[in-house]
């Protein structure tokens, strides 16, 4: 089965706005194996909701409406499916009683206005809205489904759950599974390369999406019911898993920082940090994480570089002799976090963020990162290009990645 | 004028993915004037990219396709707007040679797959591509525009820039400026009740819309020329400017970090932090600012209350007697940040993220700001409710914003 998806609200044209409850429904049918063939974000306007929604019942066998259904003149969803469906509106004199004694259990009360959230086009049922006022409208005809909630998402999401995805399950032919593997420390090209030839698995579908410094593959797997279907994911992320190794960090939900924390805390060992050109995002990254206290002590961020001595240790001649950008930097940054914060191990980050900074010999992206232990410790060096939030985010992934391989030697 | 903008492409229809070629280009148009009317994510399926033409046609003066142009057999755009304008298409030679010597300029042989590039239905233009192989198409009839661009980013921008930006600005009706104001230190219900009789300003148009910390006003104003059109602008934005005072601390893309930065390098002064549940965000949403390392010295992140106090300053008995979350706290570590950082300035924060670590006395959401200077500094207390990320990013947005009253006070 097949579906479009259809958020209206001219606030979802404005700039800076964006369809969330469209990216919730589109995950919820991917969970109940129906996958989306498109979406959109329309306007206020009757004739054009109703022609999108008259193309969307042509294109699939489930048809998502969210927003449009409250009581203003702008709540125009009830106008277009009565237009769409050539099934005038009428207004139903029970539901007109529900909303009327809703409004007076809070102390309100309904009038006209109100009232109009009880029209429905002919041969519409409704679905109950257990949060609000708004009820959703439901039109089943040849074996496809329309719906059409609220735009409150707390409203969409539980009337989605309670009553159309039952419904699209009874009706649904297969099942899909999904998982999400996650890669640190190699490029995308790479990834890409390792799995490449497993994207065409029968039954299977694979994207690949990038972030600083980190990668994610995408895994769906069809079957003809949720045992097949979990089975051929199964069989494909293993596949995949025994390819890239250590490189995986994690799946799903999981971030490296959670990864990371997971590691210390089954060690009973706690981590500090000393950034620069981070200004505080490695910190802010273990703290992510709930219950990051038990593992994660502090850290110290050295701006400026008599604030790289006085808070962490760092020789100001070690400064002077190899630059503030440097590996001997980055090591008594880590060193200093450690002994600094009393921790089991510390992470030093410097670098050049740019956009101003670069120089020849150091341009911007050059990035020392460096971990402290009881023994050697571990260094690594950054010298890809980007913008400043991107060299930033990178070094943060890297700088993760670095102590989760040490946690893993 | 109006438009319709639809990105083709089935990776857009996977979860995590976003229409960013789409959110771009609505912004574009709201820049030349004109209003988008709906936007669509759609599979590379021939029939539903038809489909999505057609309806757009009948919906707007304006069409912008992205994506589906390139060689392979998923490219599908070409095709759609054949069946879409009923328009044959035909292999122009002259691109066939261009295609073929842009591939042999780069030493490499084109085939029968890249002249699929060559095709274009009957009735079209060509749109000429500066850094890709890819063209565009042009359809122009009855003062109507369809423009198909290539999916990445950088060939789509620049082709838009070059070549459909002055086509559409040559046909506009009326033009649309635009500005959005940032409040912060209030709720979006007080913002909403302070300027709310002003939304309805002829030819203008205000959507509100709410950060954790702060408030944003996006106020468009149409006028038959540019210079009307900002005219209207000016008297809004500047009525609602008297109004909000102190309240607003920028426009567009002004950050608070940076807003502060401004205040703090016009009177030659620095900052230092010391955090304890932000865990290093507020320095990092200093540090995110270019050039921040003129006036942001450093920080502490006192996670673990010792590192408060070894590295801040901050008496363990003080934590002892009042609890790490506490007013006395807050204090003792803006006092140490300023000390330890030697800094102008400096603000401690520290808080109950969540989601556990609540008490009766000190529930989830219970955050402690202060800011020290060289007189008796500042004190604020949040006790909103919210998840960890919205409690963090509050927390830090409050901090700025305490400076940046302070600066200007």
């Amino acid at each position: 089965m097949t579906a479009v998806v259809i958020a209206v609200g001219s606030e979802l044209l404005r700039p800076g706005r964006r369809d969330t409850n469209g990216d919730w429904l589109v995950e919820r049918l991917l969970d109940l194996g129906i996958e989306t063939r498109w979406r959109s974000a329309v306007d206020d306007d009757v004739e054009r909701i109703a022609r999108l929604i008259a193309t969307a019942w042509k294109d699939a066998g489930v048809v998502l409406l969210t927003g449009g259904l409250g009581p203003t003149e702008d709540d125009r969803t009830r106008d277009a499916l009565a237009v769409a469906f050539d099934a005038p509106l009428t207004r139903d004199p029970a539901m007109t009683r529900w909303i009327t004694s809703m409004f007076s259990a809070r102390g309100r009360v309904a009038g006209p206005r109100q009232w109009r959230q009880a029209d429905r086009p002919q041969g519409a049922d409704w679905i109950e809205n257990a949060l609000g006022s708004a009820p959703g409208l439901l039109v089943e005809r040849d074996g496809r489904v329309l719906a059409a909630l609220p735009g409150v998402p707390a409203e969409m999401k539980a009337m989605f759950s309670a009553t159309v995805a039952p419904r699209l399950a009874a009706a649904g032919g297969g099942a899909l599974a999904r998982e999400t593997l996650r890669i640190a420390g190699r490029p995308e090209s790479w990834v890409d390369e390792v799995v490449r030839d497993l994207y065409g698995t029968r039954g299977t579908e694979t994207t690949i999406l990038a972030s600083p410094g980190s990668v994610e593959l995408l895994v769906t797997a069809r079957g003809a019911d949720e045992a097949e279907a979990r089975a051929r994911l199964a069989a494909l992320t293993g596949a995949m898993r025994a390819r890239l190794g250590i490189d995986l960090f994690g799946s799903n939900e999981e971030t490296l920082a959670g990864v990371v924390g997971h590691l210390l805390a089954a060690r009973g060992a706690t981590v500090a940090v000393a950034e620069s050109c981070t200004g505080g995002l490695l910190g802010a990254a273990f703290t992510e994480v709930a219950g990051s206290s038990a593992w994660f002590r502090g850290g110290i961020v050295g701006y400026a570089d008599d604030v790289k001595s006085s808070l962490a240790g760092v020789p100001a001649a070690l400064i002077r002799e190899h630059g503030a950008v440097s590996e001997a930097v980055a090591r008594a940054l880590a060193e200093g976090a450690r002994a600094a914060c009393s921790a089991d191990f510390g992470l030093g980050v410097t670098g050049v963020a740019g956009p101003g900074g670069g120089t020849a010999d150091k341009p911007v992206g050059t990035v020392h990162l460096a971990l402290a232990d009881d023994g050697a410790g571990r260094t690594l060096k950054l010298d890809w290009p980007g913008d400043r939030e991107l060299i930033r985010k990178r070094a943060v992934t890297v700088a993760l990645d670095l102590l989760r391989r040490r946690l893993l030697a």
